[in-house]
């Protein structure tokens, strides 16, 4: 299995691509999409543009995406959801159903407690994937998120929330 | 000029096709998306896909799309979010910057005041695009903004003509 996750936002979007063989995992790739462009609509495109570009490099054949703070002010919450249509979307175009975790949930999945700084996150991930070098705090989140979807994926949590989903 | 306009929403999406010919509006088409899916990819996915036949079917020259309110539950902002951000990404990948009118402007510019009722925005599509049968509130809200568009094109491009008469 090879896990994108994905950390979206619309100024910086985080990825990060790793394998997964049993319980053995290792990096990819990882980066940063920065969105460039005059006006919303081409801030989206420029995104769906480089995750595109991204499934075309590396042939995902899982994707998980951060589930987003939603307390913050609602134009801030507009944007990110905005940005993270893009996220959702190009996944599903690729025919991938894609999980979604609450940060807590990846932090303690990484880091093993739910309300780790960004450094012990950035710390774990390098302590499970040697080698890596991040590309940023974003990418660090994005590569976290993906051996978050890792571990579930195995345990067989996804189908007992797929489950859990669709008696909802 | 062929305006599309967009109501965004993940449930229901609203659209509407007019064709401006000066100061003379005609409808094309008006419809509402709803989307389909298990989990939220999927319902973006096929929104992005009745999205882009729209634009194959009417083939517009300049999209407009409705923004949103940000007062509501952040939940509520986050799932809009992500419908908008489609909503936005399908123009611009058919090269067109998308108009973005505050639904108190949209009302203003087709019932004349900022806080008219949904009915009374029907109402005056109806009257502004005479034969139109409309789809739903949706769709209505959706031809208002192309409306507002074409308004707001209009008088742009009649102040760009007095300035560079002024300046000739």
């Amino acid at each position: 299995m090879r896990v994108l996750g994905i950390d979206p936002g619309l100024r910086n979007m985080g990825w990060g691509v790793i394998d997964v063989d049993g319980s053995r995992l290792s990096h990819v790739a990882n980066g940063i999409c920065h969105s460039t462009g005059v006006d919303l609509g081409a801030r989206l495109l420029s995104l769906h543009e480089q995750l595109t570009d991204i499934f075309h490099r590396y042939d995902p054949t899982a994707a998980a995406v951060e589930q987003t703070f939603v307390n913050k002010d609602g134009a801030g919450t507009l944007k990110l959801g905005q940005a993270r249509g893009i996220a959702l979307l190009v996944p599903a175009q690729y025919g991938l159903t894609v999980g979604e975790y609450a940060p807590n949930s990846v932090k303690k999945t990484v880091v093993g407690v739910g309300h780790a700084a960004k450094e012990q996150v950035a710390h774990m991930v390098k302590v499970q994937l040697p080698g890596v070098v991040l590309a940023g705090p974003d990418a660090a989140d994005a590569l976290a998120i993906a051996i978050c979807h890792a571990h579930h994926a195995r345990s067989g949590d996804m189908l007992a929330r797929a489950v859990a989903r669709a008696g909802a």
